[in-house]
């Protein structure tokens, strides 16, 4: 649905590209842009166990270009990233634990990748603004609460460190050549769309499969954790909103929710709406290894800057969310995309 | 000469790795190992302009282990990095401005390479202590002076960028498999050995070369800027000392002399001793955008922790230095190394 606030408006007939554009927060970000009329262009590399799932966008193939290709393979991209006046910049591994069973890939797919594509935006479209996902996980264990956008930077994984190396190009490419970036510090989103077909991101979202699913649901930890779950139209909202400030411009901000939930409480409610039971389990060892403890972010600067809050229930969106996935799960639960190869559209 | 501090004597018979040693600082820290009796192995890639030059240990290649290789290339380094006892971890491309021409080269030269080299000392040497030499430049502009190790890190260019990457994963290392590393960063190092056929790092130096080939000693911007030069032996001396020293693993310290002198100073001095001439220029403007300014590390943790104070005198090793260039500057001057390959020992 179009914001009230009116940011959507701005976004008709403009080039807007979509890094990462089949995954979880790309491809709802996606549906809504093309609500906007915007000519949305997705790039998205369908790496395996990365979330991309082209039914997330299957019924608007026809109003898109999609790409699939990695956003480093210059050849493969350049002619798509010409002239773009926005550019959502989400493709990203996002596994804590994969990045350390792999931390080259985790560097190959974040680092490399995206320093060649920065590279060549900034030749072919040094105009564009440009939305960065971050993470909390580029914080670590918090030495204060709530953590606000100063707290100091000590990631307790690999890929925490290099999903800040990336948001540091971003930064010095602002500074040195005048790129409009802003990068967003996303944490513990929820909702339709997200992978379901392993537990490395968003174990919310796990635990609804496992609800759906016929299993209990697995707390690790004591449960009493507090998290900030973030519905995804809530992100949605605030990207489309940050697109278009340019009070936002060379600035980084935490996107969360400010509503803490313990983790379960979270495995309580998805118990209710799903008839599983819920139970505690001791952290497995490489998890607790990247396990932050309890962390709350700080996101008034945003909030302030923007009057932006989140709009959702946290029941009533997880309602909506595992409605999708009773509808959709056989889509979801097993993975979906392993390098599809499309017949591409050319640009305009 | 060996230190007086007494650090010498415990690295008799040690099995001690350094990468980067034919570099600058690298060489220097090897021929004081070779005479306390340490068993030393050198892997060096010999990457043009990053100041590897054969001359540098030319007449004690018969007393150690010398591998010309990507520390990134496992297969090549792996049989040499097994059982050592302490890593002196020097290898990186260092040239702030080179990293804004070339950042892909700056990536997979520091990050990709170190991240390899990391992840193999991890499985073949886990219990060796590491010295990662960090950099300056890593705190980018100063927010407040002098600046100490909790200064935020907002590097200026890719190079500085790279460098707390790789500070990171050793960092990490530390916190999830119990590496045992330190990490000095390091600034403004002049002496002996360093390359002097480019003028991408160190600008004393440089300045050196000038004086000696009949150039004016040229100064970007006023002059004004205080930089903080520390002198090679001191830079070998606390690198000795931090390598036994356990109440330094896990832990990041400023190497600095806390003396500061301008540039005009520096040049002034050169100047005199040389007989050239020297003058002001404005900054060309890829130098401008890396400048950070008038900048002062504090370098008290490591000075309380170990008793360390540097020894030289500026004017004394300034002339130590330039009477080394002096009488071997035709080994410096020019490139000298370019992928030489030599005839390898094999590891005992």
């Amino acid at each position: 649905m179009p914001d009230e606030n009116g940011a959507d408006v701005l976004y008709k007939g403009k080039q807007v590209l979509v890094t990462g554009g089949l995954g979880f927060i790309g491809s709802n970000l996606v549906r809504r842009l093309l609500q906007t009329k915007a000519n949305v262009t997705v790039i998205d590399a369908c790496f395996q166990d990365q979330g991309a799932n082209l039914f997330n966008v299957k019924d608007l193939l026809d109003d898109m270009v999609l790409v699939v290709a990695d956003i480093g393979d210059i050849d493969e991209v350049s002619s798509y990233i010409v002239d773009q006046d926005i550019v959502f910049n989400l493709a990203a591994c996002t596994s804590h634990i994969g990045s350390l069973h792999n931390p080259m890939q985790d560097l190959e797919r974040n680092c490399v990748s995206q320093l060649r594509f920065l590279n060549a935006l900034r030749e072919l479209s040094p105009q564009t603004r440009i939305i960065y996902s971050g993470s909390r996980s580029q914080y670590g264990c918090p030495m204060y609460l709530p953590v606000d956008e100063t707290h100091p930077l000590k990631p307790v994984d690999i890929n925490g460190v290099h999903k800040t190396t990336v948001e540091e190009y971003h930064r010095l490419f602002h500074e040195l050549f005048k790129f409009r970036y802003t990068s967003l510090r996303l944490t513990n989103i929820y909702g339709p769309r997200h992978q379901m077909h392993y537990d490395g991101q968003g174990f919310l979202n796990w635990f609804i499969r496992q609800g759906l699913t016929g299993q209990d649901i697995c707390v690790f930890g004591d449960g009493k954790q507090e998290r900030d779950f973030l519905y995804i139209d809530d992100v949605v909202d605030a990207m489309m909103l940050v697109g278009q400030d340019e009070r936002c411009e060379g600035e980084v901000f935490n996107l969360v929710s400010e509503v803490p939930v313990s983790v379960s409480e979270a495995a309580e409610a998805v118990s209710k709406l799903t008839g599983a039971s819920w139970r505690c389990t001791p952290y497995p060892p490489d998890r607790s290894s990247v396990e932050p403890g309890n962390i709350r972010l700080d996101g008034t600067r945003l909030r302030k800057l923007l009057g932006w809050t989140p709009k959702a229930n946290f029941e009533e969106s997880l309602e909506k969310t595992i409605s999708f996935y009773r509808q959709y799960g056989r889509r979801y639960f097993q993975n979906q995309v392993s390098r599809v190869v499309l017949n591409k559209k050319g640009p305009e």
